[in-house]
């Protein structure tokens, strides 16, 4: 089954709006097993679209038409299909009816030019829009099945969910193509690819059944596996698949489907019933906004320190002014009593730390941009880690960041910091 | 001058990279006077290439083929366009020496493979690739200009602005569209739009000369001027449009073409010398995040406490808990305080807080989800701000970061605390 999609609009042509309707449909279409094979964007001109509408039934199984549904003069979707069908446009009464009503649930009346969006070819089957004020329709063009929607991302979304995915479902019930996401973390796209060649055969080229992308990003690597088949097979394979990869691959595997590394954090210490404070230098602030993002982190965040100057390192964390001149304020002695320091402040079982240079400037050749450690104080008891990043000053600091938490996850997770190994 | 954009490449079908090579070639042409009027999107297959190319040399000026320039089997788009425009590849020995160059100066010496990257169409002219391994090349087919370049971003970017913009520029150079952006915070989208619909006639729609886009996004408002003529009256009229709305609009205008408020309000602390400390609840953590976002900002930052429990806003920011039980935690007093309590700890001219509820727990009837106070002290004064804030609490905690950095510019650009309206 192949799918092309149309995408209408001359803020996608000039590059204001990111196509991201195109990806979103590209994605969903495979879940239910129609492959995406041509996206065509086009302008808000009638003769532009009834072109590419003709060109599409031509070539795909499905097609998908999106924006330019809107009530003025310049949205020629409606003008541009049907003539790209060969029908004409009628009024459609019970929708015009349906569209009154809704406005004046909302309060004012609708306004005459509205009444446009109730027009649509002969033949073809409306589409409710439970998000906007247009509706949709579809209709079969020499056994081609044509939907059309609006473009607004919440509209389209609604409208795929609710009609379009149901329907191309129940078409072609027994070719679902579905994916899992594992996120990963401490590993590089090359260790995990030679770990997982070596250990779980055909994951490195799709096959019939499924298949496994590496997608690197900012240093930490997801994995996507796709599976194909009935919706029975699809489901135990991914669940077969996810569950041989985390077996071979154990703590790097941190969360699923988009599970954020903070909120596993954030887990983890509720369900331990443990607390954290934070002492940050080169990330900045960024640690502490990423545990204060998921809700209710009140619960186990007690407080962070933002420790730019040395200043605020010896007189607010306790850290020795001897270490820093032995040692240097990026060190992993300094990181150690940073994490001792704001848990003996705050009175929190566990201490976190992270200190570095984040670029552009203050690396040499001794302590090169890019040079971060973390410390983790547990108890009495506290330990460094030493990393090397490359990127930028955003780049550095999101890792730098990521890293600590990190650390903070492998140690809740093992309940000692013996042989803790980010 | 009308150009078609093909992207080629099966990730961009199925959704998983989102297409914003082509908003980026989109934006980039328009600003050489073509316009964009066709984006296709085709998969990694040597007949879909050759036909699109086939199609849009026989409606397009100008067509841009990104993607699928790799060194392996999958990558067709060399076949497919070479096939599409009517010519044979040869190997282009010049090219294959250059590329075993910049192998040899990385380290390993070029795999076999990577050969194939060195064969173009006949005819063709070679474009350089700074940043990847594959070159590109442009070609001239029915008296259309087609030039194809490899996908990855930062090589498509590098290309495009090495060689196809100065190409355009110099082929069509009286006639270029120009943007130019002024980032607003702390006015409504509806005010800004009524005061300049008063003050600045013809700003609400377009017209020959210039045109007004508001592009509102997390309450602040991007104004995008567009001018169009030759590069003299597109530059004038840029500069005179930016200039009116800002006379009418003052320090509501913070910034323009991608400045942040972070290194505006940096700017502003260098030039003058001051240094800030930050007591942060709501926000956790994010204000000294986007701080230090900031090269450089080691110079006026000091440190950053984050006291989400009251037992740190007592005891280390020193606020009384006096204030705490009459005002609760989400005051105006209990900010000020914050501000004044950073600010001695700190040493620092100036102290930032911000305390409010991110939600989505949290809120009651007298002080809801989004309700958020912004203190500020300089020397021996201070004062607080209260502001409302709808959307989840990702969305708060960033708005609270930026009315709280505003807050802060405002009073730098005034020098005084008194009538400051953020």
């Amino acid at each position: 089954m192949r799918a092309e999609i149309i995408t209408v609009g001359d803020e996608l042509l000039t590059g204001f709006t990111v196509n991201t309707n195109a990806a979103v449909l590209g994605q969903k279409l495979l879940e239910v097993g129609v492959g995406p094979c041509w996206v065509t964007v086009v302008s808000d001109n009638e003769e532009e679209i009834s072109s590419a509408v003709r060109r599409s039934v031509e070539r795909a199984d499905v097609v998908i038409v999106t924006g330019g549904l809107g009530p003025t003069a310049d949205d020629r979707t409606r003008e541009g299909v049907a003539a790209g069908a060969g029908r004409k446009l009628e009024l459609r009464s019970d929708l015009l009816g349906r569209m009154r009503e809704r406005w004046r649930a909302r309060g004012p009346e609708m306004p005459e030019s509205n009444t446009r969006q109730a027009y649509i070819p002969q033949g073809a089957a409306a589409i409710e829009n439970r998000v906007g004020t247009a509706p949709g329709f579809r209709m079969t063009c020499a056994g081609v099945d044509v939907f059309v929607i609006p473009g607004p991302p919440a509209e389209m979304r609604g409208m795929l969910e609710d009609a379009i995915l149901p329907y191309l479902e129940s078409r072609f019930p027994d070719r679902i193509r579905k994916y899992r996401t594992l996120h990963t973390i401490g590993w590089p796209e090359s260790g995990i690819a030679q770990v997982l060649s070596e250990r779980l055969p055909g994951s490195l080229q799709a096959d019939e059944q499924w298949s496994l992308a590496y997608l690197p990003h900012a240093g930490s690597v997801d994995l996507r596996i796709g599976a194909s088949g009935s919706p029975d097979q699809v489901n135990r394979t991914l669940r077969g698949v996810a569950r041989r990869i985390r077996r071979i691959l154990g703590p790097v595997v941190y969360g699923t489907d988009g599970q954020t590394l903070e909120s596993v954090v954030g887990s983890l210490l509720r369900t331990k019933g443990l607390s954290v404070a934070v002492a940050e230098s080169c990330t900045g602030g960024l640690i502490s906004h990423l545990l204060t993002n998921v809700p209710g982190s009140s619960g186990y965040f007690d407080r962070a320190v933002v420790a730019y100057s040395n200043r605020t390192k010896t007189s607010v964390l306790g850290v020795n002014p001897g270490t820093l001149r032995a040692h240097g304020a990026v060190s992993e002695e300094v990181a150690v009593e940073m994490a001792w320091g704001v848990r003996r402040l705050a009175g929190t079982r566990i201490g976190l730390s992270a200190t570095g240079i984040a670029g552009p400037g203050g690396g040499t050749k001794a302590k090169p941009v890019g040079l971060v450690y973390v410390g983790l104080s547990v108890g009495r008891r506290a330990c460094g880690f030493r990393f090397r990043f490359p990127g930028g000053r955003e780049l550095v600091k999101r890792r730098s960041a990521r890293a600590a938490l990190n650390v903070l996850r492998l140690y809740l997770l093992g309940g000692t910091l013996d042989g803790l190994e980010p």
